[in-house]
């Protein structure tokens, strides 16, 4: 990122640490506004950047939800997504070239501390990845149930079916691109991603389905 | 609870499962208010209730947290106070009169699945349960410094130092209300709680201080 980063002036993302320890790494999404001439890293701070810039937009960035977007995404990623990086990283790869996958597939493979390979031929330990991912995502559904119990299924909020309410806001983009992440990683065919289809009531169907008007990309 | 409550009319909880698996369990808090005859049981559901029958008093849910506040009560839960219960809980007796402590001990024991006498007397276990809730507070305490780096120290719903922004809201309640529960089971000057005002820079004794205009009993 960096090499292609730095020349068009575009700057590092001090949210996070770079390899060598030090604070701001090239990352993307990064935005240049070629009406304001600003260029802003980190997908948050976009947003937060574009709410200030352009306010007249719909937000999805609700001040009350900013701490507990934060905590909410991290309960995603460490009961969801660190238990099956290892599965689904290595095979957004064949979107690349073939040179690209092989250098991709190595950088994953590192972090990940295990060769892809090797890993999809033991399918007990695939399984067994899945199995807490599934836990995981119970939790989650865990939490939209008692919201509807606590609030009640019409109450404002809860009402929809997104995290913040009728529409997408925060929060519900960092599930819903975990998950879209998870169902192109696996391929919409795969039996593996059907079977995520029908856990908890059909709820992460469901989800992506409601989320389809606001992921798509219009050029 | 709930022979108490029955003869007085008070419902149970229908947001808890009592202990013969049965939906609804008779808990504190519940609410009968007078002026409009209704009795409601659950502590979220009771602000619920104040905020449509009191419209012009002050907010502490807003809608878009509602699903996110859930998940955060239960963080707080499982990566700080479960490690803690079994030392915490049985202090909680010593409130009570000597006849009520014992049969209340006696109930946390069987909880908590340890006696709490015999468990005091193991420091090194209990320097573990501290150790694991210290790391909890360590991770919520990230959260907000998290939110601080994205969004801006002076941002809306960031400054403040509360979870939802200024004013403490629904999830503060829950985090404030763990944390006055360690302060008041330990006590003031136990040196355990002079240790956890000092963790992370002192967030949760600044944080207690500002919730204090909040938690106090008017009679």
């Amino acid at each position: 990122m960096e090499e292609h980063a730095k020349p068009l002036g575009l700057p590092a993302n001090q949210t996070e640490i770079a390899d060598d320890g030090t604070v701001g790494r090239y990352t993307v999404p990064v935005l240049h506004d070629s009406s304001t001439g600003k260029a802003i890293s980190d997908s948050t701070r976009i947003i937060e950047y574009l709410h200030e810039a352009y306010p007249d937009t719909p937000r999805i960035i609700h001040p009350e939800t900013k701490t507990l977007a934060v905590a909410y995404e991290h309960t995603v990623l460490k009961n969801v997504v660190l238990h099956i990086y290892a599965t689904i990283t290595p095979r957004v790869g064949s979107f690349m070239s073939p040179e690209d996958e092989i250098k991709y597939r190595e950088m994953v493979n590192k972090n990940a501390g295990v060769d892809h390979t090797e890993l999809v031929a033991n399918k007990e330990v695939v399984e067994g990845m899945w199995k807490k991912a599934e836990e995981g995502l119970t939790l989650l559904d865990g939490y939209f149930r008692m919201a509807k119990l606590k609030f009640g299924p019409e109450s404002e909020g809860v009402k929809g079916g997104f995290l913040e309410g009728s529409k997408p806001a925060l929060a519900d983009f960092s599930l819903g691109g975990f998950l879209i992440w998870m169902k192109h990683g696996l391929g919409e065919t795969d039996e593996q991603w059907k079977r995520i289809e029908s856990w908890n009531d059909g709820r992460w169907a469901k989800y992506l389905d409601a989320m389809k008007p606001y992921s798509e990309i219009h050029e």
